[in-house]
């Protein structure tokens, strides 16, 4: 087994002297702002301990990572009957896309496209107040990260809200359909502002270590959710985690993640490892570019891929 | 651990009595004739024991599952050239969808759609006769099946070829951007020969055992693929390998697999098993139904999913 | 030449008779109020003399008809800059459908598609308060018609705001393009106010006249466009004029015309007739059922259809 | 009224001037080869008088210009059954698009793109053998324009044949769905031999002429169809005559009109003309360049828009 500490120092000081390094998002000033030389990792292991390199303890958007933690929120609500609104298929389609919905009559095809992250933020909304239900998200997280000081940037989320057309065309489309319940603009503001909160690679991984131990953080010895829909959740993030580069991501990783326009990406190696990696360089899906890569590297020299190891197989 | 030939059995007298069996393919007659009560199911664990329950010794068509071999074999030809005639995303449609062609310009999403494996079969042709590279292909399921009566059923075949118009639709589409190099007909000869290979559920676990065992098959010791490239294949049939049900599948289930509109379904548990299941009924979006339900029971009742186990996480 | 007197009346009455009648617009409470065994026709013919049968007084909501009058007010305001902002081919989609809008990057396919309408209205918006632009719109119906109590029905407004989620979804969608200028919600509030204007078969067959006489109303006097725009406007009716049943409509009636959600067609024979007409029951692609069968059997007894006529041709 | 053969050579002078000519179709040697400073142009006014200009006695390939005449001897054949398995909407696609016909289960659109012409010649064919169906074609094409010496150009045909890829990917496509009867190789053999007929614009004008005159060619007194089948084809033309420079064509010209990718153009002035153009190169639409720059300009200048005149409206 390599020394995981080790490896991160490797990767990081690899990803460091990249010449490529993508291209940060601009469509909003306060994430064209990010610095693109910037990377960090967080990785915590089967016993709890963490392990980081680079700027790993920097704050940044984690844009659509909430997605697996307002679904996780959103299946602690409703359980199955989330399945009504939302669909659990790669989308074939680019994170933004509408086509679909004109398909399939309204119901977004999995709950990490953008359509589908505002169907489960509905749901969550469900009749309160905005502000209650970003409250409530807002303390999942901080309860997940096991820290109080994860907030929300306001103005990320004012900026999104202020050019989110896009998103706002999907929202209106689905309540077309009755796929969402809310007013449109309740439910666009608590996603907007889910989107925009800040939290740092190791707040990330500790954050989404439940999915790494069957539904409970070992660091915590706080149970989030069943063994079964840990797995579910892992394998919704597999096939559809990173938008139209999933499959990709699958083939070169061999991870469950979720990818975000911020350019973090939370992985996760089953039974053994939760991670966060940062980097705002993004490749033409959308997904960090750098982020892909360290993956890559720490999943082949750790031997995580959950598809198969290097090694003749042992016995079981 | 559970007792693997136990659960077997269990699981084979639970389908018997099922009353739900999906639907028998019908496009031609010697598909339609397949019986709807049959079920067979066949494992190898990671000590090379096989073990298996119901019909797991009646040949079937294998259909589908033929793109795993021949993707295998393409990729020992040309290696990652293979990439720049076909894609390795999920498509987000029915398995003979001709839209996204259009859309992406001849160039398939990923092998195991048709238009992905037609590509691949173009590839493996690359010159040669059909009957030559038919050849080749049934030689190295024989090899792969360690069983030289593995056969291609002709009539199955023929009956592919005499209504496979959407097949011909999509290999037409694809020539006329240059992703098809053969004559056409030459091409879908290949195709309708290499999906109308009749196996077993016990030649076909012994086919796949490369894919759980970082490319070599333990139980003759010898080696296929690289332990990178077997990764990948078992991504790609996570992703990729049940149609449009392929996020479902993931879901449930929770391993790679790649169905057949026969109504088998081949399963690696990477490190701990090679899975053949086998009954002629198909869900609707043209995977086996009971074969689906058998592959998650058994996954759970294994621990075998790749996204998780029910236990408390072990140390690493 | 049949007397038109006559034809109407045998029309109307033929009409009246019919036992099918389509299904009346139920989105909203104000349309899905309408008579269904209601029809009324109203015809100018070349020396100024209105025709009418039936209910051809009764103002109904004019709807989708009020988009050839918005495209005449944008052409007078930018000319032929309209163009950069929306298209001049038939769309092949329903009215409402958002797929044309992703393949071409928010640019609608004509001006008589909901979309496209949309778009109009922001030009003529331009910067303006929405009721100057609202104002502005309805003086110009009122001296096409040459009638100051034509109005906007306030109730079938507010009921198309309130419901209006498809058509802020193609808002929002071209907003993120940057093809709409405004603010959403204001060239949204214009555009349903405008489509809510109620007018008679009377005052509609007065307001379209320009376009049967070569840009000018014989009967005021008044130039309204140049000749070459008339003929442009109408070539747009005939290919765009009726969402996707518009090819049926040309190859059936053989006249330009724009059909509303309301029941009323507006229809032009150059050179001879502008023609109104209304029944509120629509058929499947949305445009009056009657009124779509009523044009067919005039223009074919009066000879009026633009792709020739019945008896031996004539000398030029 | 302006003098016609005068219009013609102004019109041949300043397109034979024109620097900007469109590009020549390249697919097949036999097109490419083409002079792309070749213009002509033949009509035949009300009295039956032909005037011409430039080239107008070379033959070129009419290519999609056959479809007017295989409709009209479809519908000659089997009336109004005919609709049963093409459409009569303008598509919104490119001519060979294949996106439509899976969303309209393998009914083509139009009878004018290429998928809704060979659905019209498997009618044609209907059981006999290709090379009757084919010389059925020739000789109402020789009927129509007066003409024996009109030809199938073997090796375009040929040519069209070997590289027609996307063709019998649609013709597969709709044989998938039932919509093509015959072979599949029978119909495209027919299909690609009828594209292949060498006609002048002389030749082809006469050929037309019955669509300008009630169904009736008054320069040879025989009756090809009905008044109301004349119209109807027209109207076909208008919306879907150029693809999906349909609407474009319509907006500018204002006459039915049916172009090839040989660079010919068919145009029909009802009750006053019929007109043949031709110059090879195209428009990113496929229709001749200058083709549709001439006919602009002749119906301009000869006051033959269908959709009104310059003049004050004369009474009816």
């Amino acid at each position: 087994m390599p020394d995981l500490g080790a490896v991160l120092n490797e990767i990081a000081a690899e990803m460091a002297a990249r010449p490529d390094r993508g291209v940060v998002a601009d469509y909003i000033p306060e994430l064209a702002r990010a610095d693109a030389s910037a990377f960090g990792i967080a990785v915590i292991d089967g016993q709890g301990e963490t392990y980081a390199a680079g700027d790993a303890d920097i704050p940044f958007s984690i844009q659509s990572i909430s997605k697996v933690f307002t679904l996780t929120l959103a299946l602690g609500m409703v359980g199955d009957r989330l399945w009504r609104r939302v669909g659990r298929e790669p989308s074939g389609n680019p994170f933004n896309s509408i086509v679909q919905l004109e398909r399939e009559r309204g119901v977004p095809r999995n709950p990490f496209i953008n359509a589908g992250a505002i169907a489960v933020t509905d749901v969550i909304l469900s009749g309160h107040q905005p502000s209650e239900a970003l409250g409530e998200i807002l303390r999942f997280l901080r309860f997940l990260g096991q820290d109080d000081t994860i907030f929300v940037d306001k103005a990320v989320a004012a900026s999104e809200k202020r050019t989110g057309f896009r998103n706002a065309a999907l929202a209106n489309y689905m309540k077309s359909y009755g796929v969402i319940e809310n007013p449109v603009d309740f439910t666009l503001g608590v996603y907007f502002h889910h989107c925009a909160v800040a939290m740092s690679c190791r707040q990330l991984a500790m954050a989404g270590n439940y999915l790494a131990h069957a539904g409970r953080n070992p660091a915590t010895g706080l149970s989030v959710v069943s063994p079964e829909r840990a797995r579910r959740i892992n394998a919704l993030m597999l096939t559809c985690g990173h938008y139209d580069g999933s499959g990709e991501f699958a083939y070169r990783v061999g991870l469950p993640g979720k990818s975000g326009v911020g350019g973090g990406i939370l992985a996760v190696a089953p039974g053994k490892a939760s991670i966060a990696v940062w980097s705002p360089g993004l490749d033409p899906s959308g997904n960090s570019h750098l982020g892909r890569i360290a993956l890559e590297m720490l999943a082949k020299r750790m031997g995580w891929s959950i598809f198969g190891t290097d090694g003749s197989s042992a016995p079981v």
